[in-house]
């Protein structure tokens, strides 16, 4: 078994400086952190010294509150914090806030009642004070903020994309949902779209939206009675266009020849919609392992080269929108 | 306020009865338990003693494990019982197992380490020893077994429903779905399909089949080649039944009028396919609350009625089926 001091002897350093090193304590050269790190991949040295010091007194948990565990998207963020934890010896325990800011409070009470050692918050009140007088790191993720580290995609981007998109395909006369109005992820993908939508020759009505799809569903009946005009929808997330689809097409709307539809999200359903659905995919996934790597590193001190991270977002093409005509 | 006095004193019995009925300790009468119980209910008496005796140097936490997030039917489950923990002031946490043994394992510890005071399992494994040397109650759910109480929902007739469904609307080459072999709720159903087969005249294939989507795509594509005449599929849960859905539509089956398809569980994605899914359905959300009802039941040992509670299951037509000829 491969000990401290092998790695003090592969690295040249003291036994005390790969236990600085490992518990993150003290001083240490940034060259000689790396050859001690660099040491302990080579030699695949477990240090139980670091669990140790880190887990002292402490839980093994992290607890990870999600806004709404029936909408599929979040799933995925959660899969991927999961399997980053696991990695990291650390189990997690999920709190469905139900959108409900008491529930919140309540959950992240619980949390700390049972000492986790960090909170991976995806709910939609990131803004409010909640968590500022917390002891514990804070990580957000699908949600921006200035006070914590966090993880989202490009919100702005994505709605561009789906105007874009839209636009090039041939849509007139756009409908384009707005999305929680609290919710900047939302806000940023609306914004992006109104921007590109603004720059192009089509007419365009914003019409009040939530992510349930619930609110959806009683939306889209109302919709084409309002705007029976309307040859593209580009939604705010995938669970309000399949409602949105559904609809369109128990009235007898051709798809996408009469109608495109563009979503946000690329949650699994998505693609199982007949016609599938086009949309603007998250990395859910990748975006909650990101989110548990910047919790880890926060609770290890270690130093945050971004502290939020911005992920890609791209245009899922199925077929809920036609082929580009020419080179588009 | 109305105190354990008011109590006592309504009901003609001493302060210690109250209390002893309250604490469920030591011999009560049962006429006085239920005089107790009702001056309790018409002054609505709240029992802080009930609440400190309970949770005395206990968390007020509950542990819901889930064998797979990502598979809707889950997050419904999640949330009946999360609705009916709340009503009585508990909170839950929510682990993941991804139908991996190990993972089960930790979780039943961090749960244990956290003082919950009472499991909900909702995984595969229920048949093992794990829980059997807990000292914590634990009901299953979506699950049977001897050892512990459960809810679960009448698979036996679930698979009949089914097959019956299939065969009075005219399929005559039958392919049906086995269910993993592991979990005995996946068997029921797949039992009373194929009783309803056997009696019928019919032609039918079994296919091996798990629950997971990413193997019922896999499995879709070579079902056709095998079985190209099937005019029929009883899928094993919704998530299946969609994978195959795709696939049929992806080929140029006609549905339902060259092939019929019903699901099992009635996830909410169901209704969104199109053509909409045909399914048997599970009363997700009742059975997360009575799953609820049963724990808080044994925590505070009271008598327990049923120990295990079996939910009815209905049909649920839509557009994957046809039209029922006649009188069917």
């Amino acid at each position: 078994m491969v000990t401290i001091r092998d790695v003090a002897q592969k690295a040249g350093v003291s036994v005390a400086t790969v236990s600085r090193v490992l518990n993150n304590k003290g001083y240490t050269h940034e060259d000689t952190r790396k050859l001690v790190n660099d040491a302990i991949k080579e030699l695949d040295y477990k240090p139980n010294e670091v669990a140790r010091s880190l887990f002292k007194k402490k839980s093994r948990l992290i607890g990870l509150l999600l806004p709404d565990i029936r909408n599929p998207f979040f799933p995925e963020l959660a899969r991927g914090v999961e399997d980053e934890m696991q990695a990291q010896g650390i189990h997690l325990i999920i709190g469905n806030a139900d959108e409900k800011p008491e529930k919140e409070i309540e959950y992240i009470q619980t949390f700390k009642q049972n000492n986790v050692i960090g909170i991976i918050s995806a709910t939609n009140q990131a803004e409010t004070k909640l968590y500022e007088n917390l002891s514990i790191p804070v990580v957000f993720l699908d949600r921006t903020t200035n006070s914590h580290p966090s993880v989202f995609s490009d919100g702005l981007e994505g709605g561009k994309k789906a105007a874009h998109e839209m636009i090039r395909r041939g849509s007139k006369r756009i409908v384009l949902l707005r999305g929680p109005i609290e919710l900047r992820t939302a806000q940023d993908r609306f914004k992006g779209a109104v921007d590109e939508l603004c720059d192009a020759n089509v007419d365009f009505h914003v019409i009040p939206s939530s992510f349930s799809f619930q609110d959806a569903e009683k939306m889209a009946k109302t919709l084409f009675e309002k705007f029976p005009e309307t040859d593209g929808i580009i939604a705010s997330n995938d669970l309000s266009a399949a409602a949105i689809l559904h609809e369109a097409l128990r009235i007898g709307k051709s798809i996408p020849a009469d109608l495109q539809i563009i979503g946000y999200d690329d949650i699994p359903l998505s693609k199982l919609l007949f016609p599938s659905l086009s949309t603007i995919r998250q990395p859910a996934y990748d975006m909650g392992r990101e989110a548990a790597k910047l919790l880890m590193k926060t609770i290890n001190n270690e130093p945050l080269v971004q502290k939020n991270i911005q992920m890609p977002v791209t245009f899922v093409e199925r077929q809920t929108t036609r082929k580009v005509e020419k080179n588009g």
